[in-house]
């Protein structure tokens, strides 16, 4: 009895436990994007809403029962950006209006032929159409526009081909179809366009600004960390330091955003132009945009590689290079900071984006390298010299403490050897010998101490250059976007105004030319 | 008349071409995988079955017209993969069932109340219910693996709750539906698991073979080229060239593979074991591995990046360190193929992976780079020291032909500054002007000529710690997946027999364990 009443409570902890868990859960979804619980909220009014149909007398008396159709184009249609919605809303109907057409032609041909070879026919065009449909979907251009357009073909085609061989009224099933599907995608649009609406183009425009901050920011800390007088303590675990490391954390959204860059593109390419300017809104180009920024990023991975590689130069012989080193991150930033502010704020970058400042600071990093020139002959070979021996002999101890019988005479690499051959009982003797050893190798080579840093420095270069490149692209962005004119507040600006008519005059005139692609 | 019979000819040429370019494009797509040949057939198949259920006499008599929902159940689930269409069909199954259950609990309910309050109860329950499977749908662990099965869910359960409000026989319904959708379901399963079955488990295990191969192959495409003899022609344009880039079409598939992976991972879990071998295949740790390929990948695109810098060490130089360099990207590029290799053939890596060859071709670059002492000293600034001075003289001479205006007298920079203000116009004067004289500026910097070799050597380098991570991931894949042992036929397998029995003994014994899971 005491027993079970133990388990009882068991079991209730447990449950409350879980019931905890799943609360924050939903919680935490809730507090990371607000969005998603006003999107839920509409889309149980868009249900209600179409419920009516069914549920009020004078209503279900007009459409009947298809009102099925409208409640399943919401359930299906409804999306949580206005683009997705609207992609997946035209594509409904522009599918079943075709299939539509195509359905009641072949009905009109199958009721020539008799009925058996009407069934027939019905067949082999289900089958033809259905073959012939399935493969067009594996198109480029068709998979990344209208995909889910010939799902809902096939669909409709089916039912309507395969319901006319048993109904006599096949236009009537057709017209109520899309009767209540334009309903449904009625309410959906309604709903997604004019209540809150969650544009896919200012996602991906938000995007394209926080990725540039966060390589701002990852390059500065970056530079911080390499240059920072002490060691970070060694044992906190490498997955766990990984998700609070404000250099990962900066780049991450980078590496990855191809395929999320790409979706928002395409949805942003349905949505209305919500801006004043009446054109073509130059999406693609956030997607080169994010394209450039990835290449940009790979750079930081490798310049972040730097801080987490075996070999290192010495915190002694970095910090002769930390203040050109630092300015010059800091400048990088800088200019990735006002690229990404010229984004949000709709406006052509900076000219001063590359500042005078950038280029001292390259100036003063290359004096630097000049005024230590010892630093790169190899230098202080003796202290390193006899770490293979002593990692071969270190290895050997262990390899003896898990394998007594294995033969100690043979070199410690036959050791190793006979190590790896002995797998589940001495794994984990061979997880910890294996990457030591390699690691010592690599440690234990005693090359010049300034390689690492070469490499530092070299790459914190590269990135200047690469910065260029998403200059480039900015720029092309400003122009495409139409994004107003960069205004500075300093005495420049008066030298210039006269070319300022030019540029608005010259837009204007282009303006019927780009609304016309 | 003449006219008229130009134009016509001229539009019969235009349509003949654009029939022949998409022609090319279906072309292209079946030949790039026959596959898709096959799963169109299957599609076709699968309709034309289903559509029988409405065509044949005896089989309407008994299902009538409810064959539609297994018609729409076949053109939504039937996928290209038997992953996605057991996910699909799972979820379809789970989603409609635990719908039908709910919604025949709120009839009992509304049918207590009265007409009106009916309508009242099911219009906020239809809310309730729409808004918070919604909100489900951005919950993690319901959006990796439920969230089709959530929108059938709530397609269903509207559809019932709906309609029960005018159809007395709710449980018919009900039943009817999740009959037809079994019997599409089932086709589908048919049809994908047995019949020409494309397994996405499958695919993920060649996607990390053939990503693992590319990356062997850029390491080695990437040194070779660095240590090429002559300049590639400089005349062909980037992006065209990079689409028969060896190196980037090596790593590119690499770089973007993160949703890629998760997705075949995702509908590789649904599928049923498909190996002798009874426990749950480890999916994950081919994820896990795709992750640690990617940061592979991205010191490749570094390695990659030394080849396309702006600054670079003379060709003579790099000559000095060619066979150590290509000898250490050989060793790496064979160890990655020697990776690849275990994972198609599904055996544990041989212990020889890295071989004691790598080690010594570090060594030899080591010893290199010792004997070459006086490449680390900035030396032979005085050819480039003139350069900064010749770029502010082109590009003053550029900013001059552009702008007759400007200033003539002020620096270089004050007239860079002074063409970024003046858009449009001037604007490809600028885009000539600006990325040269930032190019000019860094590549002037006299750092010293080591300082991008350096970077190379670094970067190889790192390949090789990085190896070792990879390594570590193939091994535990091996583990994990209960690859075969790996036989080498050499001497060293007879010293190690008594260790293998054990090792199959431990084998049998983790088994029930593992499939417990």
């Amino acid at each position: 009895m005491e027993s079970l009443r133990k388990y009882m409570f068991g079991l209730m902890v447990k449950a409350w436990r879980i019931c905890g868990k799943a609360w924050t859960s939903i919680w935490t979804v809730g507090k990371e994007d607000p969005r998603r619980i006003i999107h839920a909220f509409k889309v149980g009014l868009s249900l209600t809403l179409v419920s009516l149909l069914y549920l009020m007398e004078p209503l279900f008396k007009g459409i009947g029962s298809n009102a099925m159709w409208a409640v399943m184009t919401v359930v299906v249609v409804l999306e949580f950006t206005a683009g997705a919605t609207l992609y997946k809303g035209l594509n409904r109907g522009l599918g079943t209006l075709v299939a539509g057409s195509l359905a009641f032609l072949m009905e009109f041909i199958a009721t020539e032929y008799g009925k058996i070879f009407g069934a027939i026919f019905i067949s082999v065009a289900v089958f033809v159409i259905g073959s012939a449909a399935t493969y067009m979907r594996f198109l480029p251009d068709i998979k990344k526009n209208y995909e889910y357009g010939v799902v809902i073909f096939l669909l409709t085609f089916n039912l309507i081909t395969v319901s006319s061989y048993r109904v006599d009224n096949v236009l009537k099933i057709a017209y109520d179809r899309f009767y209540t599907i334009a309903i449904g995608c009625g309410i959906c649009l309604v709903m997604s366009l004019l209540l809150f609406p969650n544009w896919s183009g200012e996602e991906l425009h938000n995007s394209s600004v926080s990725k540039l901050e966060g390589l701002a920011m990852s390059i500065e800390a970056c530079v911080s960390q390499y240059f920072k007088d002490h060691e970070l303590e060694p044992d906190i675990s490498k997955e766990e330091s990984e998700d609070h490391d404000p250099i990962y954390m900066g780049y991450k959204a980078v590496l990855d955003s191809k395929s999320y860059d790409a979706t928002l593109a395409k949805h942003a390419s349905w949505e209305p132009r919500h801006s004043r300017h009446c054109y073509r809104y130059p999406w693609q180009q956030y997607v080169k945009l994010g394209a450039v920024l990835r290449r940009f990023g790979y750079t930081v991975v490798a310049l972040h590689g730097c801080l987490e590689t075996e070999i290192q130069t010495p915190r002694s012989v970095r910090a002769l290079f930390r203040d050109p080193c630092t300015q010059l991150a800091g400048e990088v930033s800088k200019a990735l900071t006002e690229l990404a502010d010229s984004i949000r704020k709709r406006r052509q970058c900076s000219p001063d984006v590359i500042s005078d400042n950038l280029h001292k600071a390259l100036n003063d990093l290359n004096t630097a390298l000049k005024s230590q020139p010892r630093l790169f002959v190899g230098s202080e070979t003796n202290q390193t010299s006899n770490m293979l021996a002593l990692a071969a002999v270190t290895a050997r101890q262990s390899v003896d403490n898990h394998l007594p019988s294995a033969n100690t005479e043979s070199s410690t690499l036959h050791d190793w050897k006979l190590s790896k051959r002995v797998s589940k009982k001495t794994k984990e003797a061979r997880k910890v010998l294996r990457p030591t050893l390699s690691k010592n190798a690599i440690t234990s080579l005693e090359f010049s101490e300034a390689l690492p840093f070469a490499a530092f420095a070299s790459l914190l270069v590269e990135t200047v250059a690469r910065l260029d490149i998403v200059i480039d692209e900015v720029e092309e962005l400003g122009t495409k976007a139409n994004f107003k004119e960069f205004y500075a507040d300093d005495e420049i600006t008066v030298t210039c105004e006269r070319f300022k008519v030019e540029t608005a005059s010259d837009l204007k005139n282009n303006l019927p030319e780009q609304a016309a692609e």
